[in-house]
């Protein structure tokens, strides 16, 4: 069956979301579709960026994934469609859609101009609704993509935070906290120093001992603070049997250390800019 | 696919919602069940109303809708289905499915009583379960209205609060919170003096100064008051890039004004019987 | 069409839950998904437990329930797999699934280590999605279940509290607050004491009156507490238009008096062991 997801920071307590599956079976009484989240934070593009692209490569190819993180809906932003060759993507041109492109092969990317293709009586507030769901049920019944309107060449990206190597040792930040906590950060499994992840320590701002890297969470005695090499294929940090950014006191954008075992010339913690403990 | 919606104040914490599904699903295995909200706070029957009628118009026709806000269950209320010429509607005589009904042309209602459309032991505290959500489930598959029970003549309707006319100016009230922080009034966009949208003035109790009606949200600064006619076809109040209720001090059953440009005779803020700020 | 039901901790704000349905629908695209919830508090076992086994009977015949809450995954906990008369069910093998499979006529239970069933690349922090959804939807599609792996003869149970009669009065404990602030207690409606509703009476710690069983929430007065023979089969207390768990202080593990109408040998509330008020 065509698959449709949706991501947004609508929540669930209203229709919103609801209203947006109506539209779609409307259009195409065939459609699966898949919330990947509502409760993105209001207006957080980056945090629905990155939700969008951990679950994208899990779906199969052909999917529709609609995006909705749009702040400046009824405004100047376009509202744009990408085909890839796994599937499409659609939502507002605010950079929502860009780290899921980053991870596909990109085939096309088009401005959301026919009008036939939306609602007829367009809101200023609810293009999730009279705009994006609509458009994404037309693609998932398989219209040329050509039809969605004209070539967009300009679309926003987004960009990770700089990792910078020191020596042995990497610095990268928190970019993203999820529900247990753990403080998942821009530092992937394909940096050099974690190519053999035995005795590779980490360290944060405000603390002074060195984190370890394990396997999994209960190799860490519960309430001892610990690092992951996480499912979405990054350093994440976290506490045993708790909550690590709570626990820890970390942040979207604070700053995060890695440096291999034999190393020595990782900064102390408190030294890089973190936040104030 | 038959199409069922659910509109319910059991919340997502508990095994509520999916064991509907489970009853709906054994009798009817091909439906495509869409959530419109499970967050409707606690037997607050006209927010569940509210949703209900807001998203119900974009579901396509023989979509059956089943609205299970019920603080009476068990008690002498009635458990009834509406027919209209686009779907069903099924769920507690207690105007839950009220404001929804009132956007149809109605062509029955009747009185659950046939033992063979519902579960076999009828619990006296869970009726989405045992009731409500077996009768949708054979409404989706085609069973003859009729059998459903007897005609119902006298269901209860929720009534919006007054719109009065005073001069130029229009005094209704907030009748919904969103998830943004969106006060919802009763105030339509039919109001005549909204015909011309250029200058209109809106203000709330406690709030000298009045409130532009905008086009859309970035239309005005962060931190600035807005209204906007939104996409539930109501005048809505929120602050640009905030959380308007909690900034504005706003709850459901506060008076609001709208006035046109031109006119001068709206009564000042905090004479109309509002909360204390 | 083959129905998958999802229950666990990872709660709605991340993409876990979409990447599992992303991970089933490419391996089974005509899988219906349904949601029994996955607001379990964060690695509380037996709610999850808990919840599955109050929502599963409702399944139809062929159901698998795919089930994880899940603190030790990556360490020494097997995964499995449990096939009985009417479904399969699927989670690590912590007593997740127990309470469950005590309802159910088990066929049999394996473990799983088939690596062709799960995903090619295990993570060590996210089984729900490489080894638990994979394996779900593949029986989903019929695969025979010796497939899974070799049988396994020593699956954790979990155990309810047991139940005490003291002369006409059974002791038993409250296991689960729902979202309504029902305090849901092990004593279930087969109780000797409970064939004869009228006049029994419950008592909690902490509080000198005793608490009439009613048949539904209305039949006390607004803000009175109450007890109910539950939807899930058990003795639940609340507030008629409250939160019972709130406005009595209960929580999981404490006790629970019921007596017979007849019966006077009920320890007083405070005399058992309760919480200190």
């Amino acid at each position: 069956m065509p698959l449709v997801t949706l991501t947004t920071d609508f929540g669930c307590q209203d229709w919103f979301v609801g209203t947006m599956k109506g539209v779609i079976l409307g259009l195409q009484p065939r459609a699966q579709i898949v919330d990947i989240t509502h409760q993105i934070p209001a207006g957080d593009i980056f945090a629905g960026a990155f939700a969008l692209a951990a679950a994208s490569p899990y779906f199969p190819e052909g999917t529709v994934h609609i995006a909705v993180v749009d702040p400046g809906v009824g405004g100047a932003r376009a509202a744009i469609a990408a085909q890839t060759r796994r599937g499409y993507f659609v939502g507002p041109d605010n950079g929502v859609l860009s780290l899921a492109l980053a991870r596909e092969q990109v085939v096309g990317i088009r401005r959301i101009e026919n009008p036939r293709l939306i609602l007829g009586e367009v809101s200023q507030t609810f293009h999730g609704r009279d705009v994006f769901a609509p458009l994404g049920a037309h693609l998932s019944r398989g219209i040329p993509f050509e039809e969605v309107g004209p070539e967009w060449g300009q679309s926003v990206c987004l960009e990770f935070p700089p990792v910078v190597q020191q020596g042995g040792c990497w610095q990268g930040a928190v970019v993203y906290i999820d529900r247990f906590g753990n403080a998942i950060t821009n530092l992937t499994r394909a940096l050099p120093v974690l190519a053999r992840p035995e005795g590779v320590r980490v360290r944060v701002a405000g603390r002074e001992a060195p984190i370890r890297l394990c396997r999994f969470y209960q190799q860490e005695r519960p309430g001892q603070a610990l690092a992951i090499l996480g499912s979405a294929g990054f350093v994440e940090i976290g506490v045993a049997g708790g909550d690590g950014s709570r626990d820890l006191r970390l942040r979207v954008g604070d700053p995060v250390w890695v440096e291999s075992g034999e190393s020595a010339g990782v900064p102390r913690g408190g030294g890089g800019g973190g936040r104030q403990g």
